[in-house]
């Protein structure tokens, strides 16, 4: 089928691909008019028949919310808006209802599978209305991995960024799990060959995963990790999972601990260990650092 | 190869199925003689050609420490002593050097896998010197997963087991993150069907793994957990790689948290809330449930 | 001088009398006339001389925000109304923006104390410009305790409630430090009277704090705590705190395990655990509750 | 009474100087002979009059042994050794055993009140039984503050350490609590004076406490805290405290968390996080630190 697709960048673009690998007619649209197959947004939608399903791929907050405020303007009532990015899932109810006022319906799709998606497939989170996820069933199977896995249709307008902010949250846990117990690994007078420890786990163990497959590609190129800094940033989802876990009194120390760590990598010095350190030194003279 | 297995429980029993299908003889024993091909450790040993190499998979602590040393009486110079269980790291290196004043060898393998094993291999991590690990590769083989994961030669006496104990350590960390997001997902408005986006992640994600799989498995049985209890064990490696991390000064946020969830869970009621609650009513006059 | 003062509740009509001890004119309202000095509110606006000082004390959200607007329409330009109830901080600023609409100032205290304040006076944070600090310094001079501490004008519109809603985080996390080495001290076998030891931290010690006079106290009441039930609620603030933490990238690994110690402590069951609890029967037969 | 006192440094100085101002007969000894008052432990024992009481006061470990066996040589049955020093809970029992055999008593205490004490005294907690307990009354009686507060018999040999180790976990969480509130305030755009609001919180408020007494002090000499490095060392306590919470299966996220903040302190980088890094580029190509 066709389908119009805004942002052609590493996710956008990499879609693209498989999309048309599977055989659909995909229009693509970027800021970079290079790689662009139509040079305004009017274009793309002038080249699509109706009803249209146009897929927009930006970088979430502002840059989303406008361009599918210019993507209203230029699609009619019966098309289909697909938001593919990491918006935040309050946003998709409030932009769900301004595009129905138009008649323009909405599905917000949350995307997991990174750069490795092309090749694997991606797994699609969709929230929205039945008949538009049946409608766009199509795209969703070309971009999905092969077989049973891969896709759900989790609820209504919100659902698809609540399942993959869930999804981004566990993804923090997970990575920080196995890093705590390499940093162990690595920190013991016991293990000779931290590699081949993580390496072994690959095949046959309870912890075996993609995310350690990746791990083991990593030391595989630089086994002691030498050529990183300890410095992560986070994208949103994190921060939005702790949030939701407080605002649903949910427990959930592990995520929250997660995230407290890329907060810390990032700090030059933390404030929070310059008062315990003034603490020490005035209640027992404790010798500081300067 | 030839190989004694001592222990034919769930674990033990398995793996001599594992080996006899690979083409090994093995000679089990278990106090259950029902199970057993030997109806003493003697019997055993006289049914080995030396060197002899026996694998005890028996529960760690004492019963582990008896069998080895019983073994002791009946092994002789040359043989070799394999301990497959969670025995705890820092008992390693103490009995090899036992061992060795009567010329026996020892090997600590630590064995991932649970109950899949027989069919999926298991993950071994090998503590202990190259030649006895050399000597008994075949049996290794065996047991492992086909292909070029799942086996590590992880350093000296004790590395097996510690390779493990930090396995499993990772596991709790990896099982409580999915727990956390889960629980997420089922307490909010947002998702409808909490088991159709746990299962869209099995190929495609980031998170995809072989708890996941497992989880998805659980809800496919029971799509509310409603069965059973949120109350886990803990067998010793969890607090161990906790202690370890404490030892070697690494911060562990997310495995001590999975570890005192566990604690939390087999609480009639929480010691600490209620100093928590008593607080609060003596400044605040709050109410407190009796 | 004169004061308004509407809410007259266990923190209301405590600091009613404070306040007239210290000789000032107090005129109360409450839904309950009862304790009420005026009928209602406009004739507490008679009662009280331009330029009106009105202070609200009532429950945060919708109550404390129904009675500003009801104020509102019965003062008149150049008065102030101070909230001193536990308000979101982000409700200020847009408040006192509406007020100045029509002359009326505004002030936001964060209160802490309890019911100890009145005879311990309160220790005050407020929020706002310094022309209307300056006016109701009578007021605050007498609600706080005797001496130099007690008060901070923190900020502009919303710092009150701002500085008063980390207090309470912090206050969560000293309980919760508290509480962990209360349960630890009861679970250990070398301490044969864990009261006595809290009792000894009174003076002398790192530790020694109010909250820690008050856990003796409760512990001189219930020395095994037997009559409480390992249960807390949560008031607001400590949730603000750790989203505060999340917006502001500050690692909050204590008060955000404070927080989450409360919700587990009102769970019937753990859906986290029960996911647990799920993963452990899949891949290792381990045996469950049901 | 008579006592003799050996470690003369920054506790065990002033620790003879306030008993001495008590009127008790103290002699001295330290490795630094122009501050002893003995010329070696002999000279000590034979200038005090069985039987006696000697206090030591030196770093715990193998200094502390090798100064009890040194003593155990000198000393004679019906004296008593107390340790004052910080010793792990788990030394006392099988030291009080040794001495036993010499016929010399045991008492383990833990003191609190760092370089405050002398002032105002320290809290004292006692292991050990109740005849030497007894017998070192007016010592206690000296050291500890004046008024009901400050001393416990806490248990048996041990449990004077074991309290004070408990005593200093929870100071680490109450340090941290504070030093994330103070964190936060620091970071927020709302609070315009941050030691203001700390200072105003030493009265009338829940969270007031000797710790907070000491953050206002450290403010007032330093407002930024902009001459110390955000750097803590930890002296064993906080790491038993975990390893205690581990064995007895006690939730203790909190003290947890605020030792493994200090861990992390003491990183140049952290191996965890450059995992975590290298995991991010593996899957989404995400941008890292070299």
């Amino acid at each position: 089928m066709q389908l119009g697709l805004i942002g052609l960048g590493r996710m956008g673009g990499n879609m693209r691909e498989r999309l048309r690998a599977a055989g659909h007619e995909v229009v693509g649209y970027d800021q970079n008019l290079e790689v662009s197959d139509a040079a305004s947004l009017s274009e793309l939608a002038e080249k699509l028949a109706a009803p249209r399903v146009v897929w927009t791929m930006v970088p979430s907050g502002k840059i989303t919310e406008d361009t599918i405020n210019q993507l209203a303007e230029v699609l009619e009532a019966g098309d289909i808006i697909i938001d593919g990015g990491n918006s935040k899932f309050t946003d998709d109810a409030p932009r769900a209802e301004r595009l129905k006022a138009k008649g323009i319906h909405y599905l917000d799709v949350g995307v997991s599978g990174g750069v490795w998606g092309i090749k694997n497939g991606y797994a699609l989170m969709v929230g929205g209305d039945a008949p538009q996820v049946e409608h766009c069933k199509p795209i969703f199977e070309a971009l999905k991995p092969v077989g049973e896995f891969g896709f759900a249709h989790a609820g209504t307008h919100g659902a698809g960024h609540y399942a993959k902010m869930v999804h981004n949250g566990i993804e923090y846990g997970l990575m920080h799990a196995y890093a705590e117990g390499y940093e162990i690994l690595k920190a013991s007078e016991y293990i000779h060959d931290v590699p081949a420890v993580i390496k072994s786990w690959r095949e046959g163990s309870v912890v075996k995963s993609w995310l350690l497959d990746l791990l083991d590609r990593a030391l595989d190129e630089d086994p002691e990790l030498d050529a990183l800094k300890g410095y992560a940033d986070d994208t949103g989802e994190g921060r939005w999972t702790v949030d939701e876990a407080v605002r649903l009194a949910v427990p959930a120390h592990v995520i929250a601990a997660s995230l407290f760590a890329r907060f810390q990598s990032r700090q030059d010095d933390s404030p929070a260990m310059k008062a315990v350190a003034a603490l020490r030194q005035q209640f027992g003279g404790h010798a500081v650092k300067r």
